[in-house]
């Protein structure tokens, strides 16, 4: 399974220099016959924004795109005018290659910040790429490769969804991220296809409901990329009906796409740089949703709860005192934190406990600490991983 | 040198029993003549609340106070209407051996959270810390160790105020906190004391004008304790004028609390866990001082800026990023970023500069990474270090 499972697009990956190492660096996605689909994306929220990030966003006002291009290795952010041309250059070249027009194409890049995009390989790469483009299985994994950094495996995910009255259709995506951001580089990128008939503005509206649960939902150092991008092309091969922003095909198009985004996200987080746990702590019972959300971020974000994590230290006071000052509001006096359905605290002091089921926990690669703050409805779920020796050794340096 | 060098004020230290190790850790500072004075404190924002903390807060508000009792090897956080009635209980010890109200002492405990006090070595302990109250330098130092968890060494600070046309005065501290947060522990305590004559109102504002720019400036891990504490007490010895919340003598005590702060909240950064770099990140040119206080934290927070120093790495491109992602406003192609004042990145991108000194500059210990933003007249300032394996061992586990 790759993203060419969804009829109507083909891909292509090859190696093209901009990589020292010589490991594939460049990627495409198109549409099959060559042809502009409707297109959205969400992009990263940090002020810095990479050129990629700006061409693309320029070129998806149009609400439809042919193809993306992808490279690694660089990411072409804090380059200025001069990467700005580059991004858009990769575009002209991308376009002249498949007979489109420049603005039909999107254009992501990861990798070092800081540095200008070598230029040389990626205008001998593109006509190589374009050339390489397949409909197959082997061409799909070829892009999922093509755009990897230190990730060590593939990402790559398919839903499948059905409509009552409707042809069903497929979601299909591909993804690099050794972690919500992989910590050296710039960092994650994902990109979908449906073969849904969709307008862009219901596409856009699945792809922000499906990423805020997802991607939005991971956490490994709590930092925003200058290059993060999620783009969502729907080729219509299908067939009707035209998907609009509401209704249960809508809701379909919305499950379909959040099950690509979570099965995305769930490998970026167990491929996190170094890590040795894989956790999610779900907070309960907050007084609303947005109380949940920034609870949870708090504990995740927290290096002291990583580290006890990585020490396999079930420390709920670190836990208690992070949902402390994470903003949301709460009596502490009523607060439950468990871990894998043992408590270790209830009503905010320690609670009895059976020692060696709770060190057994502990010692497993898949923890949930689950905090009931007993004040309301509000839930949220962030997953995260520890610290451990070999995150700071991956991102000592850059060399 | 110790906090017995202000005039007015007696201090000791002994090992009670709390901590297993049978370190000191159980501390008190108290007027000489056990009489109260003006009082004033600053707590943590963190909602939860440890019992100390609660009690402090209570005792506090008659603004006026005897005595500070502080122990060390337990956090009394997290232990509910017990730790409550151990916090006060302990207030009613030091009260009764010192011959006045349980309301005119207060209370701080620093170390494990969620493991009630234990009182047994409490009750015992008091009796001996109140009979070793001394005005030596030597039970000024005994109070400063007793209150350390993971600190390696004393801190203590001491200035002197002159005030045209009064008498000069004095401010000594203590304070333990290896790093803003002993990451393990719940955390950061300083006790103040002067020799002038103040109002509490005063000592207040003097206190938090202090803290905003000293202990609030300093950023290990980003987290907020459910225990800190800065106290500060004015014995008045040091004669007439009365210190109001304005005037010249205000200003001479802004400046001499503010003074001991810094030199204790920079011992306690280079007293930091595991760190190989004492670091300072200054934000100028912020749109506001506020936007250059958020702007300055979330780099300092950042663990891959952190890391990138661990690995003596000057990657400017990640501090550009977590400006970006901090919320304070600027245009991301006019930022300059320095290193020791060498400048690699200027306008938003890479700038030439000799590859030597930059080698040069990141080998050392101290490194200060000025970003001008080149939008306003906001400037601030954030003491941090590098995140270092020896952070992660410290705080593996509890045991």
């Amino acid at each position: 399974m790759s993203i060419t499972a969804v009829p109507g697009f083909d891909a292509a990956g090859v190696a093209c220099g901009v990589k020292p190492s010589g490991d594939p660096d460049l990627a495409l996605v198109a549409t099959a016959d060559r042809q502009p689909v409707a297109a959205a994306g969400v992009f990263t929220t940090n002020i810095v924004r990479a050129a990629p990030v700006l061409v693309s966003r320029s070129h998806l006002q149009s609400g439809q795109a042919v193809a993306v291009v992808l490279n690694s290795g660089n990411a072409n952010a804090a380059t200025g005018e001069r990467g700005r041309n580059d991004a858009l250059r990769m575009c002209e070249l991308v376009g002249g290659g498949l007979g489109c027009e420049t603005t039909d194409v999107l254009v992501c890049s990861t990798g070092l910040i800081g540095i200008p995009l070598p230029m040389v390989p990626i205008e001998s790469g593109v006509p190589t790429l374009v050339a390489a483009l397949g409909a197959d299985e082997e061409a799909g994994h070829r892009a999922a490769d093509a755009i990897l950094t230190t990730d060590t495996e593939r990402k790559e995910a398919l839903a499948v969804a059905d409509v009552a009255g409707g042809p069903s259709f497929r979601v299909g995506g591909m993804a690099k991220g050794a972690a919500m951001l992989s910590p050296a580089m710039a960092t994650m990128l994902a990109v979908l296809v449906t073969d849904a008939v969709a307008e862009p503005a219901a596409l856009h509206g699945a792809l922000e409901h499906a990423v805020r649960d997802t991607f939005n939902s991971l956490l490994v150092d709590g930092s925003r990329s200058t290059n993060d991008t999620v783009l969502l092309l729907a080729g219509g091969a299908a067939g009707t009906p035209v998907i609009g922003p509401e209704g249960h095909a809508y809701h379909a198009l919305v499950e379909a796409v959040t099950e690509v985004c979570d099965d995305l996200a769930l490998a970026m987080a167990a491929d996190a740089e170094g890590a040795t746990k894989l956790a999610t702590v779900v907070v309960a019972g907050a007084r609303s949703g947005e109380d949940a959300r920034q609870a949870a971020r708090a504990v995740a974000a927290s290096q002291l709860v990583q580290c006890s994590l990585y020490g396999a230290d079930p420390y709920w006071g670190r836990v208690l005192s992070e949902l402390g000052a994470s903003g949301a509001w709460f009596d502490p006096e009523r607060v439950d934190i468990a871990y894998n359905g043992i408590t270790m605290c209830r009503d905010g002091v320690a609670a009895l406990h059976d020692e060696r089921a709770i060190e057994e926990v502990m010692a497993g690669r898949e923890i949930t600490i689950t905090c009931d703050l007993n004040q309301g409805m509000g839930r949220a779920a962030v997953r995260f991983t520890d610290l451990s020796h070999a995150y700071i050794d991956e991102n000592m340096g850059t060399s």
